[in-house]
């Protein structure tokens, strides 16, 4: 039996640190191919690339893994890997470890989760490891022997169909344990900071905060974070609501 | 008490024509705002810029619709139009009509359903609309009276909380009829065309089919598109998998 294949990607980019620390931490576990965008790409979501072609880059191997960037998100990095670059099926797809939060509303926005989201429709285990720090200078030290064990869990075990895992970790803190919960519903404040140019016209740059709308719900990542706990989300590609189509369809006849 | 407010924003860009027929077509039931990418942007999902400023840009008024555009993705639109543009908070947001399919898997690869969630995130009844059809001579002469009457429907009774709706509409046929349903289980074959450079590099440029997992499914939107039906899929921006959490903490322990 060949050795398992692990895929890892991001969307901080092929330099990004916490790609290495988690290129560093599963090598021994596996054979382990890294593809990732060759610039960051944050807030990313699924955008895939349909109107431009891509470039395939190699870099030097990393801990024994082969690494490799593409000129595009990191939908495109999973697509590209799975059709151009992976010798077999990966039996995992990892991505992170990101660079900041992707816990609450964020998953929706996330370039890791969309990673990962693609992993999960092509049908393998995937998960997204995220660091709730923005710094390229982030210490990742604590998250490491949690990622090393859910890692060899999934290598044993394949995650349910349809299901991938949304990992989040408090930064700066001893972390006190793992929760297994779901997304708290929350929601960003858009702020626009808005700027003149030289030329006297307006432009206008993102700003704003997450708003967690239910604070005190125990069974949320964002409650469990804020008490320094690691937060494992399973969640699904499937936008779908079952229960909403009977009552919409008598309401619309 | 003041007219009903709609915010329109669309993923093929400002000039469009499957926006100007949406906008024409609502703009006799509320007052019409139009925020859309300045330039086209498919398959961007719930992409947002936050690594660059934005500009908004005026256009002609069009059927008494206000319109701009924005330097950004659909769901920069919707941000940038909330906090900027709007002067009360809409009563509805409505994506589209767009330039085609949003059925199936493609709903998460979406820029169109990327704005209708970003909408439905923020607590506002939204609807994505799309046609199965990519040009940009596509005819929407058949969906425009369902359009009118869904949108009546939705001003009259907003959506439940958390719950948005993703409308695909076949192309060049006599729709026979409107469905309620789910997204058909799917997904891309990637495929890559590949090209050689002038300086011998090779690049790559996505293709590929969308393969429906489930056919047979009756109660699909991929079944009933295929048989001429328009379809209606409740959304939810969330990708909780509240079933999955107990079992999987037990296994990870």
């Amino acid at each position: 039996m060949s050795r398992k294949l692990i895929l890892i990607s991001n969307d901080d980019g092929v330099h990004a640190p916490g790609l290495h620390r988690l290129i560093e931490t599963v090598a021994p576990l596996a054979d382990v191919i890294a593809v990732a965008p060759a610039e960051p790409h944050s807030g990313q979501s699924s955008a895939m690339t349909v109107n431009a072609p891509l470039r395939i880059n190699t870099h030097p191997d990393m801990a024994g893994a082969k690494v490799y960037s593409v000129t595009g998100t990191p939908v495109d990095c999973i697509k590209v890997a799975m059709h151009h670059i992976v010798p077999r099926r990966p039996d995992l797809i990892l991505a992170g470890i990101n660079h900041g939060s992707n816990a609450g509303v964020n998953i929706i926005y996330s370039g890791t989760m969309g990673a990962a989201l693609e992993g999960c429709i092509q049908g393998i285990s995937s998960i997204g490891f995220s660091l709730l720090h923005h710094s390229m200078e982030a210490d990742f030290t604590e998250c490491l022997p949690i990622i090393k064990s859910m890692v060899k869990t999934t290598l044993a075990t394949p995650l349910p169909h349809d299901v991938c895992l949304n990992v989040n970790f408090p930064a700066k803190v001893k972390i006190e344990g793992v929760k297994f919960v779901r997304a708290a519903r929350s929601h960003w404040t858009e702020e626009y900071q808005t700027y003149t140019d030289p030329h006297g016209k307006q432009f206008y740059w993102l700003t704003g905060g997450l708003i967690n709308e239910e604070p005190e719900a125990t069974d949320t990542d964002l409650y469990w974070l804020h008490r320094n706990y690691a937060t494992v989300v399973p969640s699904t590609p499937s936008q779908n609501v079952p229960a909403a189509i009977a009552p919409l369809s008598a309401l619309y006849k």
